[in-house]
């Protein structure tokens, strides 16, 4: 395989170009210079066909999702989003293919203003890692540790859409014609939070993006923070497209079980409620509050006021009520 | 697959602690704090299971070559390696291949106190990607683009031993058992020139690593500064295994045309050449000219004095004959 061909012909044509870039693809490495009194964030993220997207999802998509599953890593740190590294393993050379991945790879970069600084084309099964680097003020990195017991607990914009779309291409669930663009818009072309992760460096007490699930990356915020939670399960907030197909119990639980939402998930004291929610407002950035962190050791899910536990098969109910 | 159990597992037992690491794996990001008056360089390379390495390699070995190959083209560069991210793509979860894997990553890391800040373990065809990255002083990055006619051409070490092994690998040629350890050692356990690609800063007017093929690699060389060159193959530094092995003419053109070496290619100017050699020799860096940069548009090879083509893969884009 021509990997140097591949690179100089698609992944050249990118319209970014960032001045901290001294020195981009076509050598051994590329060369940065960070502004001063920034920190480097960095995050990498595979994507392997039939693993993380169907095997029949299209290369603009794959390229665009790419992208975004990394964006969204560096907007839970509240990291603005500069630099890209790409390696692409493809079973043979396929220049539709490329060409189309590669569109798909630089919209969301040129959007962002992210430039492509280098890259490994290899010969394999379909795997794309990207690593992605941002940059964040000093000291204002969100991390998942620094939540507190009291802190109130946000999501922004809605969960489960992208869930949905993979539980139809499954075919474990029918999806009324009406609602599919939607649905597997969200799975297919995921929108990172950047400017949300941006803004919540002066508010948040912790994030993490929704890549595994509301309940397992709310798990890794109570870990690392040593914090418990208890969640409001009918603020969890839904699109109509979820509750007309779903009903209501089965679409909350697969909004916060499913993965691959890339919304984020925060915490933020009493004191600074009202200015995050005025500056994501400001914004035009959906939020909600779903629940309060407590100093307990797990994490409580409430429905209508009563406990439930989900386990697998959907909601266990309680009869206990809790305060 | 449990990927946070997978890194938290094996991949924390690192020692490697940099003091410009803010905050290391175990967030969405890690957070890295790069010295001022330093610039960044970064690159990125895949090894796929049965393209880079063959299927039967142990995974210390594979572990060692992922990080290798990347830190040879920061040596490349001139750049001090500093700090890797592994994206990890595993068939199955195996605990002690995992275990070795991490030892051969780990081994070249703290030898270089290269500290990984971050991973994403999934599951599908073995293959791995490492992002390397490292900090060289603003102006002293070395590039392919600035070599000059008149320069000299050097090498260092000694070429061919992994392409050999390769070979023996394939069944294309026997080894005698004394020879086997040597170049089987050079095909899994590349020892990237770290040390010589930071001396050669203040004297290379170009630099290349050797893993395409000394001639594959000299033409990327000669393409971005814009020069030609003339190579005197019998100056090509080839150990007595390969001698002994294939014969000087075969060891010659497999030592010029495989790949895998991950040797130093440079060019220095006639003013430098003093003291490039004293500082290479002060560290005990094997070194060796090759032959010279011109104003031609081609690569000349010249075997005793005559002119020679050679027909392999290192040769396809200067098939033409020469004055």
């Amino acid at each position: 395989m021509k990997e140097f061909d591949l690179i100089s012909r698609y992944f050249s044509q990118q319209t970014a170009k960032r001045k901290d870039v001294v020195l981009g693809i076509g050598d051994d490495c590329a060369l940065l210079a960070p502004a001063e009194n920034q920190h480097i964030a960095v995050t990498t993220d595979t994507l392997v066909a039939g693993v993380h997207f169907p095997e029949n999802t299209s290369p603009r998509a794959i390229g665009h999702k790419a992208v975004a599953v990394n964006l969204s890593d560096l907007a839970a740190v509240g990291a603005e989003p500069t630099w890209i590294s790409l390696a692409l393993t493809l079973p043979n050379v396929d220049q539709e293919w490329i060409s189309e991945f590669s569109i798909g790879v630089f919209e969301l970069c040129e959007y962002y203003n992210v430039q492509l600084v280098g890259g490994d084309t290899t010969q394999g099964p379909l795997s794309i890692t990207i690593t992605a680097q941002g940059i964040v003020p000093k000291s204002k990195f969100i991390r998942r540790s620094t939540a507190k017991a009291g802190d109130w607990l946000y999501v922004t914009g809605e969960l489960g859409d992208a869930a949905l779309a993979l539980q139809n291409v499954q075919g474990k669930v029918g999806l009324a014609e009406s609602v599919k663009g939607q649905v597997f818009e969200q799975l297919d072309y995921p929108k990172p939070r950047v400017l949300a992760g941006q803004a919540l460096r002066d508010y948040a007490t912790s994030a993490i993006d929704i890549s595994d699930g509301l309940l397992a990356d709310l798990a890794h915020i109570c870990k690392a923070s040593e914090v418990g939670a208890k969640v409001i399960l009918e603020n969890v907030p839904i699109s109509a497209a979820m509750l007309e197909t779903l009903g209501r119990e089965k679409a909350i639980e697969l909004a916060v079980s499913g993965g691959d939402d890339y919304e984020l998930l925060f915490s933020v004291s009493e004191d600074n409620k009202v200015g995050m929610e005025t500056a994501l407002s400001n914004l035009g950035i959906p939020h909600t509050c779903i629940g309060q962190l407590n100093r307990q050791e797990t994490i409580t899910t409430v429905l209508d006021g009563e406990k439930v536990i989900l386990n697998g098969q959907g909601f266990e109910h309680f009869a206990e009520s809790v305060e």
